[in-house]
């Protein structure tokens, strides 16, 4: 007798729990090895008063089973509810977000019928961790924050997707011109990791042109790779361009954890009436499928549901008087795709995945690497500013008694002392740049002493002080950016 | 005699010089009452040695002026050069970017014939103020900053641009589901800005499914306003989708001085082969002719430019089997145009600009509001953490000597103590945070010396400082987001 490997079912809120209990069904009548196990999480939960939307008791099924499917979740409105998809996302370390988005022309209507690529976005870091701070009455902070190890987990995963997947070329998207450092890094890690894969194609755009080129050409792409905002954006234009907000699934996939879902969300409107297509729903079951190793089964389902696309068996939201034959419920579709189990496609070519294909980066964070040599070497000091001149300012910080050299200020990143060239900047929110030396190719260290020593004279000095952004070298190189304008 | 009004032009690099005398001789035949005064940037200017590629003497210009007409710049690559159209968007204070993008169909390929809507964006904040520090060895941070007279400023200029243009609606994109505060400011203030435009319909959209929409959809948009980022993307996947990156001007605007651009690049390529398609750089003077309201020759360049592209006289970029009749070389298509100043497009509706539509925002700044009351209630301390887990670095944490709270410990915004749910997180980069109360509705202020103290406490206790920010209430509201598990 087969092994069945555990999993954990989430029915989810709205349309889920039809579409689910539809691809349940359809997993059932393929034989899939697979032990569900039901959670309960979303809005019932919100309401219960957990603020994740997710109780206890799910997570030790989680950390049982390592694997989720998922159906669509409804987050209720206003008062601190949080978004369970974050909160997973994180807990679970799900670094990479897998998201296929292939054309189905000419069943479902698209203007790229070539299309067939697939985005790896990270998941964990940039600006989406939601590190947020008011600092005045009207400035508001959110850190980006990017990191070696996070941007080699995602780049080596996009790598190991392609090849498992026979995947031509992964194409790297990032804003580095502007963002040299935090954009930068993941540019480099994927220039660097890309030597270690000669058999895949590379290239890189920067994100607008890269955005601009999936929504008009995206048949020219095959696997993307890009930080979290940016992948969140195209994911969105590769699945509207393909037609295929309501049929696709995706991954989260973490080292230890994965979770699968629809791409679409809870559909309140249609809920109950059992008209809703659950093919987003098992497109994320197919992956899972892959996932845990069953590429026999995905195999079957996938070409069964292909072969009821091309048949014109059509839920109402793809149902057209030109390619449907038949309009079917929920319950309908899944009887088709069941009916057809076994079938091959005749119009689209058919799938046939192989064992081990999983993308599993088992090899992250071993990697040895040479720590460079850190230097503290200064401290930009924000303040609020309501009442001075950027003149006034140089001068009156110009008086305080420190070691330190007072090389700029700038204000949102834009020098306005010494010598501006603006006419009135704006100066209520300045940083304040104080280095060890005014020599940029010279800078000895300094001690976080001499950092508190110089916030003390801000506070002697009545500046309110608030926030420090400490200003390293690593190897001799500068750690931080000069001022536009500098 | 008309007085003529002064603008300063720059010829550019590559294609620049040869676009940009084929659209000054156009200005000239419609007689446009322009006097120009050409000053040197760009390339030869970034070897010299000017690092922002712009040397003094063309500031002069610019501040006599007030107008700029830019061809194309080539950055040269490595070594400290400054984006030019960052300096002087920053520099000159040219808040907003605007950029229409129109359909030319047939006669230029697009699938969105219908497709006529303009971006508004926001220049000078966000993550594009290049204010990045690398923290440790592994962690890059960039900021991003926004600000509500910035969010009031391109709000309000998107309002009046349609208003004054006869546009519809003005559609907001931001990421507030996510970013809280820095995107729910913008959001904020376009709803309370909206109010004071009835006669314009409003809508917002998440900014994932929005570009989505310009890509799929984008004959459903009017006014586009958004940040700088999101407006900096979805630009590109407008003009892509249009077909006109060749053919689009956009204009880049602030309360006292404006600049004119193609907004496509320098094409060293094609440069001094006299075939690049000069369109771009006229469009960009066509917004230049209404801004310094002189909307009579703008509406006469343009018609006889819709005319030219109408008739088929068409440069190679655009030529194509179907619609052109003859291919032009860029001195020919300019005289095409100069033969049709005073006709009328049959196929394309004529234009025809009115007095004083410049979207002129006076009263920026004026604006009195009451302001929130302010109080320190805490700190954030980052450190780098190479050696303790979560839970030792609590502990550590909890021996030191400060009358603050302990509250939390996160790294990338996730909580990693007390009560982590995750078996080992990263915590190579932690913020701990420490509030005046473990009471979030009751914080009473501290003092900046408080902080002080506890900075010395990490420093006693040889905990690696990296950055701090401090916490506020305004109004007794939070003034920072709480950690993702908190």
């Amino acid at each position: 007798m087969t092994v069945k490997t555990p999993i954990t079912i989430a029915y989810g809120d709205g349309i889920g729990p039809e579409i689910m209990k539809a691809t349940l069904n359809i997993l059932n009548a393929a034989h899939a090895p697979i032990d569900p196990e039901v959670i309960e999480v979303g809005e019932k939960i919100y309401l219960q008063g957990y603020s994740s939307g997710i109780p206890d008791s799910a997570w030790e099924s989680l950390k049982r089973t390592k694997i989720l499917l998922k159906g669509p979740i409804t987050t209720p409105q206003g008062g601190g509810y949080k978004s369970l998809n974050v909160t997973l996302r994180k807990t679970l370390s799900l670094f990479a977000n897998v998201r296929p988005c292939v054309s189905l022309y000419p069943y479902i209507a698209t203007k790229h019928p070539q299309m067939d690529l697939v985005i790896i976005r990270e998941n964990e870091e940039g600006t989406y961790a939601g590190i947020e701070h008011r600092q005045t009455d009207e400035v508001y902070q959110c850190l980006k924050l990017v990191t070696r190890p996070g941007c080699e987990r995602i780049v080596h995963y996009a790598f190991e997707y392609a090849r498992k997947f026979n995947r031509k070329k992964v194409t790297c998207l990032t804003k580095d011109n502007i963002m040299k450092m935090t954009d930068g890094i993941f540019h480099q890690v994927f220039n660097e990791i890309a030597t270690q894969y000669p058999d895949i194609q590379t290239e890189h755009f920067i994100i607008d042109i890269g955005t601009a080129l999936v929504a008009a050409q995206p048949e020219r792409f095959d696997v993307i790779v890009t930080s979290n905002l940016y992948g969140d954006i195209i994911s969105d234009v590769a699945a509207q361009v393909a037609g295929s907000v309501g049929l696709a699934g995706s991954a989260n996939v973490g080292n230890h954890m994965a979770m699968f879902e629809a791409i679409h969300g809870s559909a309140p409107d249609i809920a109950d009436k059992k008209i809703a297509n659950p093919s987003g729903i098992l497109n994320a079951a197919i992956q899972m499928l892959i996932h845990i190793n069953q590429p026999e089964t995905a195999t079957l389902i996938e070409n069964a549901w292909l072969k009821t696309i091309e048949d014109g068996i059509h839920t109402a939201d793809i149902y057209n008087s030109e390619h449907s034959k038949k309009k079917a419920n929920t319950d309908e579709f899944a009887s088709a795709v069941i009916d057809r189990l076994g079938q091959q496609p005749s119009h689209f070519k058919p799938v046939d995945y192989k064992q081990n294909v999983r993308a599993k980066i088992e090899c992250y964070g071993e990697k040895k690497r040479v720590i460079a040599n850190k230097q503290l070497v200064g401290v930009d000091i924000f303040i609020e500013n309501l009442h001075l001149t950027a003149e006034e300012l140089g001068k009156k910080l110009a008086t305080l008694n420190t070691s330190l050299k007072l090389i700029v200020i700038t204000s949102r990143g834009l020098k306005i002392w010494p010598n501006s060239m603006i006419d009135t900047p704006y100066a209520h929110h300045c940083s304040c740049r104080f280095q060890s030396s005014t020599d940029l190719n010279h800078l000895p260290s300094i001690t976080h002493q001499d950092i508190l020593n110089l916030l003390k004279e801000f506070d002697n000095a009545e500046f309110d002080v608030i926030k420090t952004e400490n200003l390293y070298t690593f190897d001799e190189k500068l750690g931080f950016t000069l001022a536009q304008g500098q």
